[in-house]
């Protein structure tokens, strides 16, 4: 299509009706130009296609489609080739169902644990998040089927998302908030980006010029398109003038006539009118489906749903080595309904209809004889059934081995509402402390979208956490409980002890109108490891059947980049998988930083006794932060330390390296303090010479205060903090002649 | 004086003039018109009258005065008798010095224990800030003597103090760092305020005309003065225009000039010039001098210094009845040099020369002959000094009880810089290690402006803080350790167990420009009490030798008021004095709110058996928050809890209550969620008649998603999350006729 020539040949109706989904799923098609309608789904974690005339809520009425794990599991992967994979799989199931967008991945940061969304997103980390997300834009764009990337941006909550204006501060923003979406946009070229419901400190996101045009079209370079959020738009025109192109859905002929009329009437320029058009129309152009699309193998998809949870189900616990079990040897009972009838994805516009499931249950009685099981609790209620506990206990003692999957009821966990507790249900959590009373061997398998508060931690021998697992749940499971699969999983978040000991638990959700994010930089491990608080798991942890060292740090310095080398070697009797993490402490900045940053990551494959060789290379954009005044990314010469950690709190090797960079000199004013003159030898050197040498109201009590005479009768500064800790302009006050301090000024500024 | 007619009659350079001050510490005088000059000394604790011709940091060289403790000290008594009567002792020795102003009291918020200045200050509560400063107030102004309440407002740090801004939510301010100021402007009546270097939201104080002439004149209905901190003004002229009457100290002609030059080029209005003057003129007239002033019996206001401190200082810890100690049985060994060149003031300009210092080496030696002293450690140097150590190792084992006298050097401690740490010096550590190697019986004395790291709390029978306790501290530490008085003091400010347990530890005093109060209203106990977190000492702790019963809670709920009755029984056998304190746990707001906060306390004097009843009456503000959009104070309907208690995490007596509060409807909007529409009886009712029985649109996806049909064939609103938590203009989003929604909305916003 030659987008300038149709552009040209649309009437202004026409155009107008572009700009609006013509409903749910569909945009608009122009019949007598050739411009048909884009197909988009829900579908992070699998497609949900809605047949015509379904509401957005009829979540199984899609059409069957392999349910993939969660992104709060897969995340914990941390895997670049799996997030392609997971990318070019989806992909591959839309363009057999003609589908040319996937409304995902979602990517926004996870900051609290209540969040109700969270399960849809990946980490509580930027770099993580966006080099994943990237790979699974990649992925999907791989099988010409586009992605919208959401929800652009600090869509942190999900109570009165709506209206709620996320309340914080642009280098929070700069290094956490937005941080996955720039790295997105720089290095995956994704077609669209989701506009989010919320404002951002009052200025809701659709109609938010600074956001969609100043940061993400003129200074991140993005080419591609952008959506509101379903029911976003407030203001279409103003949305438009923001730099929003597609409002979703539309609002059918009166969305038409609203723009219509904003044109005629010089509300709105047709010219920002025209951009939107043009984005479109290539997104539309680009993404033509396919006349007669081939099908794709399911049960290849099932099987790779099933290898991506063996990938990122994480074993937290696994004392006395509980695990792996032998289900040949001996009895083992499997307690919970959830065994039966398992969580393996959250509610909301993420929901698959999947193609086929496997439960924890079945795939157990596929794998052994020798398994009893008891649902122990009803999954539709929280009160405990005495009967349902009296059976499951009775199972449990005649078993060598108790496995009890418990998580949050569906209800708890979906998009639209947010969480107020990280608590088990009532009659789960009564159930478990009445198994480790019977039987000394248990396994607790979580079933969750979210962390959940452990005050039975130290009473059972081991704990696997497998989130939302995808249709293949039930396979993956066992993968790991045996041992089949050596686990590999990380924690992409933090599991903290409590949901009270999180930095904005006292805040979060408790305003109808702000969001105010208090803890600023310091969120998730940046925050905990900065207090040095404590955690029940922290970010970046999971267990092994195998065990990794790690040796041989190295560090190279040239220009700007630092090399980092080390090697990581398989030392116990399996083949398993090192999530090895960089983390850099900056110690070189006068400004607030968390204790440590994660600055990349790598997931390494070992045979037992094998060693491997692992390289980072880090840029100055690694030690940078956000200077909010000079809007600008600022690195400072000085130390840092460079550590390599099994998790963000498990530092195996670590390396204090200075670095030097080139950063424009800050301009000496009246408001520069003495003691920061003091701190540098040329600007005390010009400082003596323009000011305290020509001073000459010797005797004076100026002169007492401020200076001392040395035996050469010369006057050097007296370094009384009280002085020392005053600007120029306040030494004036105490007697130092302005003339005098504001030639230093002129010198200073002008040196080489 | 006639105000007015003064005023007529000065020229513009005679006035510009005035609104400088001539030098460090006087006002100009114009004697054609019988304009004296006002003298003023710094002096929240003793007055610091420096003699002509001395600059601000000659700290020793002032005129004599009694040595009142810090305010970090007298706080802990929780007695307002007190302060008003320590402020008519120090207005007393102002008028026989023939000074007219005395520059406190300060009354800044203890946001950090790290604030340098924060021994001058007397809590981080606002509330017992407010009431004690202004009885403050009230006795210094008692003796026709004026006041600088200091420093206007948010001035919580020292560093780059003349420029950092305080960057702080206008509810935070609201209720944390402008309340004490509102108390003492609206109960007391203060002469002059004195506005702060710092910047709020980046303005600077002295120019910021909403703090100075919106808030603090126009809503607080301020009748007095404003003053600059010294060297605090940058631009006179917008400084003039904001509100501030007063630069200090004055830059001499170059000031005038200034003035003058603004006025005539129409910088500055007359009019702004001419309201400073006659506010500045008001304050001279109605504080001239004595020509022959008395004057002050100074053993008497030494006593009265003595009384003050035993009235506050805390005996934190007593464990085995260590104390009160019988210094006529064994041997006491005194150990540390402090006890001998005690630390008992701050440094800066608080610093008074004292009339007659008295040692607690020199008290203990007139009580008893059973004591040997060492020195420990040298005061001057952080290093164990081996020989030292020895010498006081070998009295402790000699000892049947030890006393050791720890604390911060001066140098620490200061006007002008932060501190960075709340660990004692490490030769003093090292001390107390060994001594508790050599003897069980060992109580701590701290001679500190702030409160201290305690690794060793565990390994010490008994613990007693002096603060800075003032001239008489040798006297008033005996008072307490040997039971001569009571210990009534009860900290007025949290211990946390380390520095990096405050709310704000990663960020104080680590951008030079900016420091962000994120911790927001959760500051001090607010914050730790909220998260359930760990500390030392908990705001309003302190032990006695007796014991206290709290009974018989009684509260009367009138209207919007509320009064709280309760007994306090001395249990124990010796006379006392209890400090009940009434916290209150607002579980009526749907906004953030603080877990408790203080709303009253008292201070009663029992003797053994006896009882006293105590009346509380608490008022809409107590139970207030500020609602920063309609820069307004709301008061919620619905449950409190009352707490009695003994420390803010010490509860004896608790009742909940629910109140109910006129406040205006809210407006219902477009914006306005549908589960606060569901919540509120009437507006359903309307919602159903406007919005759900007209709409017609049967069988359709809408209506599915929306609505259920009951038996009686009407349709009720279906209860799903992802709905409820939908403003209405997401619902026409939906498929709700927007017609139908503005209908309802003008109706509700009707309703009666």
């Amino acid at each position: 299509m030659d987008i300038n020539k149709t552009l040209s040949e649309l009437t202004l109706t026409e155009k107008a009706a572009l700009v609006s989904g013509k409903n749910n799923w569909y945009t608009a098609k122009i019949d007598r130009l050739g411009i048909h309608p884009l197909m988009m789904t829900d579908g992070p974690s699998g497609l949900r296609k809605v047949e015509p005339g379904k509401g957005i809520s009829d979540i199984n009425d899609s059409v069957p489609a392999v349910c993939f794990p969660a992104a709060s599991l897969t995340a914990n992967s941390f895997n670049r080739d799996l997030f392609f994979q997971l990318g070019a799989l989806i992909g591959e199931e839309a363009r057999s169902e003609r589908v040319s967008l996937v409304l995902g991945p979602g990517v926004n940061m996870k900051r609290t644990p209540a969040g109700g969304r969270n399960f849809e997103y990946l980490s509580e980390d930027p770099l993580l998040t966006g080099v994943l997300g990237a790979e699974y834009v990649k992925g999907v764009q791989s099988q010409n089927v586009g992605v919208a990337v959401k929800h652009f941006a600090a869509n942190n909550r999900e109570n009165q998302r709506f209206t709620v204006s996320s309340d914080v501060s642009e280098r929070t923003l700069r290094e956490l908030y937005l941080r996955a979406f720039e790295i997105i946009v720089k290095t995956a070229n994704p077609d669209t980006l989701m506009i989010s419901y919320n404002k951002i400190n009052g200025t809701l996101n659709t109609q938010n010029y600074h956001l969609i045009t100043d940061v993400l079209r003129d200074e991140w370079g993005y080419q591609g398109a952008t959506m509101s959020d379903w029911g976003g738009v407030a203001d279409h025109t103003a949305a438009i003038r923001a730099g929003l192109d597609l409002e979703m859905p539309g609002k059918g002929q009166p969305s038409t006539d609203e723009i219509v009329l904003a044109v005629k009437t010089g509300k709105l320029d047709e010219g920002a009118l025209d951009n939107a058009i043009r984005r479109l129309l290539t997104i539309i152009d680009r993404r033509q489906p396919d006349a007669n699309p081939e099908p794709y193998d399911q049960s290849k998809h099932h099987e790779a749903a099933r290898k991506m949870a063996d990938e990122s189900i994480v074993l937290l616990r696994n004392t006395h080595n509980e695990l792996p079990l032998d289900l040949a040897k001996g009895t083992t009972a499997i307690i919970g309904q959830l065994a039966d009838k398992p969580r393996f994805q959250g509610g909301g516009s993420s929901h698959v209809n999947p193609v086929h499931l496997v439960t924890p249950l079945d795939a157990a009685n596929q794998l052994s004889d020798h398994v009893i099981y008891q649902p122990g609790y009803d999954l539709d209620q929280l009160d405990t059934e005495p009967t349902l506990e009296a059976a499951a206990l009775e199972a449990a003692k005649q078993a060598d081995h108790v496995v009890v999957f418990l998580g949050y009821p569906e209800s708890w966990e979906s998009e639209g509402f947010d969480k107020t507790s990280l608590q088990l249900p009532d009659n789960q959590s009564e159930l478990l402390s009445d198994l480790t009373d019977v039987n000394d061997h248990i396994t607790v398998v979580l079933e969750t979208g979210a962390p959940v508060e452990m005050p039975w931690v130290h009473d059972v021998n081991a704990i696997v956490e497998t989130y939302l697992a995808g249709e293949a749940v039930g396979e993956a499971t066992w993968d790991i409980l045996t041992g089949a699969v050596n686990p590999s999983g990380h924690l992409a978040e933090t599991f903290p002890v409590l949901l009270s000991d999180t930095p904005m638990s006292m805040t979060f959700d408790q305003d109808p109108n702000h969001e105010i994010y208090s803890e600023g930089i310091f969120m998730g491990y940046r925050f905990y490891n900065s207090h040095e608080m404590r955690v029940l798991y922290p970010f970046g942890y999971g267990l092994s059947y195998t065990a990794f060292e790690y040796t041989h740090l190295q560090t190279e310095i040239d220009d700007e980049k630092v090399q980092v080398t080390f090697n990581v070697t398989n030392t116990g009797e399996r083949t398993g998988q090192a999530v090895p993490q960089l983390y850099v402490a900056n110690h070189a900045t006068h400004r607030p930083v968390p204790a440590t940053e994660l600055r990349n990551f790598a997931k390494v494959a070992l045979k037992a006794g094998e060693t491997k060789t692992v390289t980072f290379t880090l840029t100055r954009r690694d030690f940078s932060w956000y200077r909010t005044g000079k809007h600008m990314w600022e690195a400072d010469s000085g130390d840092y330390e460079l550590m390599i950690g099994a998790s963000s709190r498990d530092t195996r090797l670590q390396q204090r390296i200075t670095l030097t960079f080139e950063n424009e000199p800050h301009e000496i004013s009246e408001n520069t303090y003495l003691n920061e003159i003091i701190s540098d030898p040329t600007l005390m050197a010009l400082f003596m010479k323009d000011v305290v040498t020509p001073f000459s109201d010797h005797g004076s009590t100026t002169e007492q205060q401020l200076f001392t005479v040395d035996q050469n009768g010369k006057v050097a500064i007296l370094q009384n903090p009280l002085f020392t800790n005053m600007p120029l302009r306040a030494l004036v006050a105490q007697g130092l002649p302005n003339q005098l301090i504001q030639t230093f000024i002129r010198h200073a500024n002008n040196r080489e």
